[in-house]
């Protein structure tokens, strides 16, 4: 999480809730009025980005605001201060709004993924998040996967290769279409293929891939996959994967269960600004 | 929705999810080989950013590309072809994911804004959104609302006044807030005032504030609410609404009802991107 | 006046002024050279932008240049120092041009608006500025108009609805233009008619719109339709206004009188920077 | 003038007007809608922007509208059609206030050099502009004053050398200023100094400069000095400058005259759009 | 080599190239004035650039005009015309120097790589570059490596691990520091390991790493790498290779070679653009 | 060289090289883990950048960071230890690669110089540098010329007129060529106009330019060029100078002479980065 990344999308976030002005506060409150606001949980839940997220957002309108949020990773609970903020009470509530919208999601993801990773504790298996992330804030929300406990699936299309069913096509055979991206890709990137059947999976092994993406399979074949492969090969489960079903499906012995509704589908934490 | 707006974000998300290339699309495809993809629905839901937004992505890959979607606002079940695009395989694969990403979080909001609006459809009421959006969506997301047959709140804190808690503590009284609201504030802007009492409702009365946001009052507090300002200004209920309770809540008379969980929890739609 | 707004502003027009640097003074001055100067008024005029923006000029050169300006809204006398900047001389040298073209211009607006408030004081009317701004000044433009003793219009097309005769027409009458908005048109903003005559003054009425402007109408007329309108609804007056006639279109009863002059011709005021 | 450079500045003009959309048009006209619009002038001036900045502003909201544009340099009377766009209505209402915020202002800067210039027709003399120029129309407004008959000074610090008295103060003599600044500027430059006194002009003989801006000397001095320099040197007359007293400044023989009022006191001129 | 990327950059050397405009030749050519360039090779060299890169060159000027050139990997001798473009003359002017210094750059490191590669060319080994790129030209000049025949190491710090000796001081051994990456990286990218004694590549050996960068390792320690490793392991040469010993190096059975000097010391090939 | 300029152009060179962040040493290092780095010298060379730049790259990434490097311009043996910086060490990583990469070409650029300078240090001549710059980097190379005792050409096409052959083949004569350009072109700016035979040397007198570019011209028609002008114009020899040949091309009594290799060929200087 670079801040040369962050700063540039923060102060767009700013501009988009603030417009020309809090004119509603600007009428208001003297402009050097010092304040002390914090933020309450109103809600169970793994806090995400307040320890350094919801900082940058109140520096970014002051880089005198004095900020300290709760230790990414922790549990909170309903009435817990999890964050506090001292400075203009004018920044402070032009800082709100943005700073709220973007933790309550992250410690979103960052909870729901924690239910997952639970689930699955007792097993060698990694949970992973996908693409399916919200355009402008992957960055952050990749970041709230880890905090949960989770790992990252490839950021973008630039640092991985995944191989799926358009590609095999086009090729002719996964056997080609491996040569073909093994003669371009930087031999620091693994080679993965998608796969949709068992025989499949044997011709990822003839290719010698890196790792194979068990696309939509039931237990019952993830299980033969494995035996198959024997360990030589990292294998990762995806598709209609739920906290109901993973147990099972990382009991198969797959290596790592990807899951988009870790970033797509994570319900909000409630939590509020509060000023002293 | 404005395309000057739209097109910088479009190209950061897009740069976000390619990274320097899609290494293994380039590795495989030509680079003039065309194909034609559409995006299917695996959900029953109203279609939204599938007529614009989503060839918005398109266009900036690749202005050649050709694209058709569904009209905004449509229903769509399950196995519908809600959109289509024509162009080189390899910029249709580049596009696809922010795209999906995009018109899934969308059709989410207006499918969950429907849902509220047909709970009051006999009514006259406004559903209205909040300023809880997504950092950088806010403009699709208030788009999206209007297309499930929602209504928009102040976009920012730039166009339109709501005077809080805080607000009328600092200033002494609601009266004296509003007074220095309305020295700054432009004769083309409303005065909304947060008001958590009766009490607080009259002093709105006597203040000839433009509309009230009831906050968190009780079905029977609405409509004393209701009764008390006799139509004189306009009401606007907030907090705690869901869709089983919306119908009474709407019963009571106010004018508008505020949901922030439809952009904060509206769960994404399934749409999938294939090739012919 | 956002800091997040204007510092990438500022720091264009540093760029069109700099260019590649300053060749005549790295030539000559070493490169941590303390200096003071000061801007010395050479007119008699309304302070505007001593206080805030000519010090985030200086600041965004060189974050540890010192400065202090007159407090916005001071009438200053030929020979006053207005401001005064400490640091490196090349700096100080770097901000001069955009800080003095910047202040110039708004004391000038400030100045103008003064005056014209000044002939209405006895009156109960608001003076405020129009779109009629400076491209990619406006926001300062508008905060010299309100240190002037003005008010502001409309910021933008999108946080004030002014249905126009185009709208009119492409509606079919005045009544359903407002239809139409009053239905997409958040329920914070205001909805006001351009009336052309007296019969659209009461079309507008029996539409129930917020705000009346009446266009280039002479003063018997707009007195009729303050009779007409009878306190129900606001007047704007607009057109043709000067320092001239303002007073008698006040004493009509109007409530706003818009004058785009005010940001359009205003002249600059004439400021130096010398070095102590 | 150069598209490269005006494109971004024309959007950021656009979006400040515009904000997040036009909300009055969009609730009213139909989104493909087509319609001729047309720039009137109210007032007599000569033409600058509308032959090439106005369609660059409508054709960054829309590139499909069609535009025509009187040449620049033509002279206008009230009533005269000047421009003319066709396109969907909404993007024509869009584009409509920066395209005549920008040539009101820079037909304004055409006329008032125009003027200046005519008053030394017959006079072997060049009016040109200065630095004090609006931030961030710099580009435009020495254009407008190359329409209107005058010349461009430099455009910025690093195109051109001016050593003024802070220079000749901290070097010691004129002499010793020229050899630092010769030592240091590309050979392509010229080096002009600003002298205040004869004396000072004697100086920057012996300095060998390439030009010398006499500032702010009567006429008397103004012929002296063109006496002394023999034609040897380029000389700039500056400085209270104005239509009643041009024509004797240049009939002193200086070659150049500079004048800061084109571009910061030259007053808008009247043009307004309507719908065929 | 994504467009989106490009096309920013590609504005920012035109702006640095044209300034506020080409005073010259705008004095000179009339506007529309059509002519044709073309560049000529005046040197023996491997085409990098000219089918694709100047294009874009010339189109971000004008995007009318119309280019073609040489295929890239094409050989060229002295005297060969390897692009032409036809348009207004004062756009192909504009254009010129950017699109030249550009494709000098990019064909000198084409050539260079494709005489590492010749040399090694019986051989199973891969030339690749690394990080020492000119900033802001990295995407450009990795793609002239693989037009040269060369292959691209990681790209930047996010898409390839790469343990170095700092990071193994800081572990305590290479075994935990691979530990540590693992634990965070994610799945779909490889671990390399920096080794600068067999004994390390012994330690990577048990850490079961992806591959070792063998850095600065004389040819006999080279050979004794690839018999420990005996296939297992990718292993990467790297450090004070040149043209003169890369075949030795390559002989001692290592997979890649990695050599700086492809990007940071090849020299510019010479060509001039011409009009017909 | 300012600031202002380099910043957004070192935050994009940083992300360049540090993508979505550095996996490997975020694995590794603790966050706030302070160390102290320095650059030495592996080679003799003129120190440029070292000063100034380099500390900009470490202070973009984090603005804690204390650096300290050698002067510009001082001479530099292998072993020198020329930079330090003290900081969180994931910061010093992250800054490294992009600082190292700017700083050795710098210094190659200061050395070359340095070398072409010296060959004629006792003639009264000035070697400047040309338009022939890395995309992107024009300020920094040219302020490299400068510390090697260097002088520069113009920046851009906007800061100097150089009238080459297609101007004066499109004019019809050097005399129009410079009519045409002297009646557009501020009296800042000098004009230069290339010539390539005697007889064009003649016609520059009497179009009296203010600087001739002798262009490919061998010594003997240098000296005759040189006879020809007798002082009255400034000299500029340009084409196939080398180091093996300048001296003789400065005794030729030419005032400037033009090297396009001091920016485009000059050899990298190699520079390390170590930790205490």
């Amino acid at each position: 999480m670079d801040r040369l990344f962050l700063n540039n999308s923060i102060i767009e976030f700013l501009k988009e809730d603030i417009g020309t002005g809090d004119i509603t506060s600007e009428s208001i409150f003297e402009e050097n009025q010092l304040e002390e606001a914090y933020f309450v949980a109103k809600d169970t839940f793994i806090a995400a980005g307040l320890e350094k997220i919801a900082p940058m957002v109140f520096v970014a309108i002051n880089p005198d605001i004095n900020c300290s949020g709760i230790k990414d990773g922790s549990k909170v609970v309903q009435g817990d201060k999890i964050f506090e903020a001292r400075g203009p009470v004018l920044d402070l509530l032009k800082a709100e709004r943005v700073a709220l919208n973007l933790v309550q999601r992250l410690c979103g993801i960052a909870t729901l993924t924690a239910q997952f990773v639970e689930q699955v504790e007792t097993l060698p298996v990694k949970i992973v998040d996908t693409r399916k992330t919200t355009p402008g804030l992957r960055i952050l929300e990749k970041y709230a996967v880890r905090v949960g406990g989770g790992h990252n699936h490839r950021f973008n299309l630039s640092d991985g290769v995944l191989i799926k069913d358009n590609h095999i096509a086009a090729s002719g055979s996964i056997f080609e279409a491996v040569q073909k991206v093994r003669a371009r890709a930087p031999h620091t990137i693994k080679i993965e293929v998608e796969a949709e059947s068992l025989q499949q999976v044997e011709e990822c092994l003839s290719a010698n891939v890196d790792a194979i993406l068990l696309d939509n399979m039931d237990c019952n074949t993830l299980r033969k996959a494995v035996t198959l492969v024997n360990g030589k090969i990292l294998l990762e489960a995806s598709g209609g994967i739920n906290l109901n079903n993973i147990k099972q499906v990382a009991e198969t012995g797959v290596n790592v269960i990807s899951i988009g509704a870790l970033t797509h589908s994570a319900p909000s934490c409630d939590i509020s600004m509060r000023m002293l």
